[in-house]
């Protein structure tokens, strides 16, 4: 491995939502031809400007000037000066010496700094690696400005306040992207700056902050009363699973080896055996279910649990949407019957869809996967589909899978025949489902806006925020406070009447400050509340979607704040149902399936359900070779189109209907599309 | 390593709840002096009969007889043939045979082969070690009658049903081991055959079934409540931390060093850096919150997440008290000022007191604990200790601490300075407390009883069972249809009113067989209807704690159910209190303190505060230098005394008292024990 590979390691590729510039220079001061130049390593800022002057003054040397390729190449074995990067310095065949950015230094926190387009490290790492040199090394306040020959004892260099530089930036609260522009870029702003997440030191992992957590809990809380309903009862089973159980099922372990998390020490002790952490559970769990079944009395035995797995995805992690580790809750339920089975994955399914639909206000499509994309090991799976419309992509919102015997057979989950001792012994019919916190992700990129965050007020943690206004300098101090009393009374009575509401009565911020504030994280309703509000007896309430003003008188406030409420989501849920279903395009003939991808469209098209066929659609969908113009983001910019799922609700095939891609008879409508 | 201990590591030593006995024998056949005899190895069910004419006849060898230490240690390198085991087929000189039991092969499930008294492997892993053996192997009926010459063909081997030999054990129902005389056996007993919780197959894992998470799910709701109500939020942080993050406190990690779990793969790929499973996440935490927390008006921030952590104990495991994974929620919270800090430790160490004794009747002592004994990193730890009257060991409930400004130094978790930006920065003053799923075993312990668990009813999972019960051969079809109405109304006004209650109206079991079964689950109130009941417009409700009776008239159900219960929660605390009062000894003299441990009583002692002194307390406690008898658990016979806590309800100090143990002056009496 190459220096600069290891140096890479050090790093991630993946730009963070924020991060801070960093730039390294090297310098070649003036040196005898007789003598081995010293070059000066730069450390900085991006936005410090490092001038050759106070370079030489700080050094003690002469007329430093960037170094050109040969001496990079000659010390640092780097090809040219504009390659040249930090992991080339443990190549040095002489000493250098290292000047640090004070200003980079002082910068606080856990902070991510850009080295390149596609290199980041944090400042820690950073700092590490450069300690670990046997080179002089110097702290240079660059701000200071350099001192004539007579100034050069006795007076303090003029300070400037040292951070201003990158804290302009850091400090700027609004969202900076356009969502239409930068989508990713957009994304990772409302959910950091909505304060919904934040990024991690460990690349795929994210901390899950209150506002997001809450929205978890709300979907936790209606699930779980859904199907301890249908008679689920919770339970937890371990994190860890050994080797010798996980890889029990092949056809399964096969679908998740190359991202399950090894443990393989414990303090100081290498394991014997290493143990896995679960990627889901259906493994830990039914060597259990074998033991605990004994009769068909047993049954149905239905579990579920909230917890968290772990997925160690290679590929581009995203919030909520790809991540190494994240929260969900898998059901695995034991039927005697194929048809009890069978009734509860379309139960489930159902909650699922309604969860998107009822609680985050997000249209899916109901249907089946194919062969190719189905749960690995389980017979069939049904999925919810959602859609979104910026990047054109389908996005899998939550599978119920029914598993057949495959894996009864498998952990030997049998029991008695009901007929008697003297019929075979029968085997058990499987389920398992689950629901992420991909929902949260998938809520974000649908409803949420170039102000920030746009939460559907069922699962918002907090649904209204109390906002007085208008005091001036004119409003005398009982105007005042009568306007800051009716505004705790009307908070006070909400939250009387269920409403999940806040006031924010701090003086230190202006009404506009605190509207973006609330804005930007996303509170689905403001009530403002002002002098001409008090004499008209009323609140203004502001809807975060739309900004839709509406004047609720105050003794309506418990009937009409929830149906305002009520009405925002419905408004949510329909403006999002317009986009999916004005881009779920019926297509028939191939030539038009690409095409019709590239206006950021799924596709329902005759299939003829052969796996071949769908990875040859997959290949020829994401070729260029149409001449249009492939509009996808940036992560994937020729993404081939996959199967997202066979519509339980169906377009009626025409007889001798042909398959969209081969030859071959159609046996159904399948939606394809680019997908998440 | 030795073939031995190879072998050992396969298993493990601690006794699982429920494992079958398993036997190794080598046999010699005979053979003439000239040959090498190969021996015969049998493994069989130790309840199996291995007559040697059987195994002469299907090894087709003369006369085979249990081999003499000299072929022992000729062939497989063992001093003994007492000693011999499976570890030294490894060391095989020469061929073996090797006669594998079918009805140990016919074993079904996640069995435990117990192979001596202290080593336990898994069927499959056995099987899996015996299968790498290029030796000859056998399947033997060993039930199967040995053929006389002429019977050896054309006749079918007469069978008896292979599994009752092991089954008859294994099908036992209730609680076989008397809680006052095995109390660890008896302890997992309750735990499994009650179904809260099963052994899994990763040590130190325990698998928490319906009935204990609905428990955890009582405790959860209770307290998320409260701590909301203080302005608590829950999150969610990551399960991973960088080693370089995990080690930056650096008395805090010393403490959790040894116990840390380590993941260093992903798939087939080696991580450039292991990194952590969180022991607790202080470290995870506070960077982020450095981050997040930029002025004082950021303050008091106050989070909570209810999560897993691991620490990876090498220990004797006990399911719930000493788990590898455990669940628990952590707090953590930061304030301005110290005063406010500490007024929260101690609300919260009141909500953990409250789960004890208002949820889980169970008596506790709040305190604080010594230097040597708090939580490392912090300032100060507070406690409510818990006592286990079986063994008389004391037993940590749950911990408050206050962490100063030592992590808020060591992650640079400053503020302006609420005075002005003229004056230096304010490091925050930060808590963290945690409550755990031990809870529940604290809870076994102390109210269950030979008859099975006994739960609290305010989190029992289900708090009533209904049965109908005198229905006989006289009963008419009217009369059973009477009763089976009225029980089932009865559940459905329970129910109505808010009693988790179901019934249990299966005809193929006797009221007395589902009397015991709902007494080995601990189901609080059983209520029988039958035809006196009937008549007398009753039902008869049995407490499960003491089998006290009550007529309850059918129209003062819900009143009356409610009030049992609450007499139920209140009867079973005041025994508990009784025995903790009466087990909490004062002590002046050292010489009355470790008698008084061994009668299984914890002692509050007039103490120094000096570490030293404590340690030697824990030593000198531990000797059998008193001549009396020590009767802890066998598992800790001579145990020293820690300091559990130092009670914040304190005996008045006499002047001029001295330490219990030294010669300095006492500070305050301390409570000492042995402990879990």
């Amino acid at each position: 491995m190459s220096v600069v590979e290891s140096f890479t390691k050090l790093g991630f590729n993946d730009p963070p939502a924020e991060s801070v510039p960093v730039k390294s220079l090297v310098f070649k001061p003036k040196t005898p031809k007789s003598a081995t130049p010293v070059p000066i390593v730069v450390v900085a800022l991006q936005s410090t400007a490092t001038p050759s002057p106070l370079i030489a003054q700080v050094t003690s040397s002469k007329d430093p000037r960037l170094a050109r390729d040969d001496l990079v190449r000659d010390i640092f074995k780097c090809e040219s000066a504009k390659d040249f990067n930090l992991g080339y310095l443990s190549n040095a065949t002489s000493d250098f010496k290292l000047l640090i950015d004070s200003q980079l230094e002082a910068v606080e926190g856990a902070t991510i700094l850009k080295l390149t387009d596609d290199l980041f490290m944090t400042k820690e790492i950073l700092f590490k690696f450069l300690s670990e040199f046997d080179a002089v090394r110097q702290s240079v306040d660059f701000t200071q400005e350099v001192k004539s020959k007579d100034q050069k004892k006795g007076q303090q260099p003029k300070k400037q306040d040292s951070s201003s530089a990158i804290l302009e930036d850091a400090k700027l609260i609004g969202i900076t992207v356009d969502k239409s522009k930068d989508f990713p870029g957009w994304y990772q702003q409302v959910l950091t700056k909505g304060e919904m997440l934040d990024y991690y030191d460990v690349s795929g992992c994210y901390i899950l902050r209150p506002p997001s957590y809450a929205i978890w809990e709300n979907i936790q809380k209606w699930f779980d009363e859904k199907i301890k309903g249908l008679g689920v009862q919770n339970a937890y089973f371990p994190m860890f699973v050994s080797s010798r159980v996980l890889e029990r099922e092949k056809d399964h372990i096969e679908g998740f080896a190359p991202e399950v998390a090894w443990v393989t020490r414990a303090g100081q002790s290498e394991l014997e055996e290493p143990i896995a952490i679960r990627p889901t559970s259906e493994t830990v769990m039914y060597p259990y279910y074998a033991k605990w079944i004994q009769s068909y009395r047993d049954l149905p035995l239905k579990l579920n649990q909230w917890n968290s797995v772990v997925r160690w995805e290679f590929k581009h992690p995203q919030p909520f949407l790809r991540t190494r580790e994240f929260l969900w809750q898998e059901g695995h339920t034991v039927f005697l019957t194929k048809e009890e089975a069978e009734k509860e994955v379309l139960q489930i399914l159902d909650f699922y869809a309604d969860i998107y639909k009822e609680l985050l206000a997000v249209p899916v499509v109901k249907g089946r996967k194919t062969e190719k994309e189905k749960f690995a090991g389980g017979d069939y799976t049904t999925t919810v589909e959602g859609y979104i419309p910026q990047t054109g992509r389908g996005i899998q919102g939550a599978t119920s899978h029914h598993l057949g015997q495959n894996f009864s057979k498998m952990f030997n989950l049998t029991v008695e025949n009901p007929k008697g001792p003297e019929y075979p012994k029968v085997f058990a019919f499987q389920n398992s489902w689950g629901l992420s916190t991909r929902t949260l992700g998938v809520m974000v990129m649908i409803h949420s806006d170039n102000k920030g965050l746009v939460i559907p007020p069922r699962v918002a943690q907090f649904q209204a925020v109390v906002i007085p206004v208008g005091i001036t300098k004119n409003t005398t101090e009982e105007q005042r406070q009568q306007i800051y009393d009716s505004s705790k009374s009307v908070e006070s009575r909400l939250k009387q009447a269920g409403i999940r509401a806040f006031g924010d009565y701090n003086d230190n911020y202006t009404p506009g400050w605190k509207f973006s504030q609330y804005e930007l994280k996303g509170i689905p309703v403001r009530i403002e509340l002002g002098p001409k509000d008090i004499k008209e007896n009323q609140v203004t309430v502001v809807r975060r979607n739309d900004s839709r003003k509406y004047n609720v008188k105050l003794d309506e406030l418990e009937k009409r704040i929830p149906e305002i409420l009520n009405e925002l989501h419905n408004d949510l849920y329909s403006k999002a149902k317009e986009l999916y279903d004005s881009h779920r395009v019926l297509v028939n003939e191939w030539k038009e399936f690409v095409p019709n991808l590239n206006k950021k469209n799924v596709i329902i098209a005759p299939w003829c359900g052969v796996t071949e066929c769908e990875e040859d659609i997959k290949d020829s969908s994401a070729k260029k070779d149409d001449g249009e113009e492939i509009a996808v983001d940036e992560k994937a910019p020729s993404m081939g189109a996959k199967s997202l799922c066979i519509p339980f609700e169906q377009p009626e095939l025409k007889e001798s209907q042909k398959c969209i891609k081969c030859d071959r008879p159609a046996i159904n409508y399948t939606m394809f599309g680019r997908s998440y």
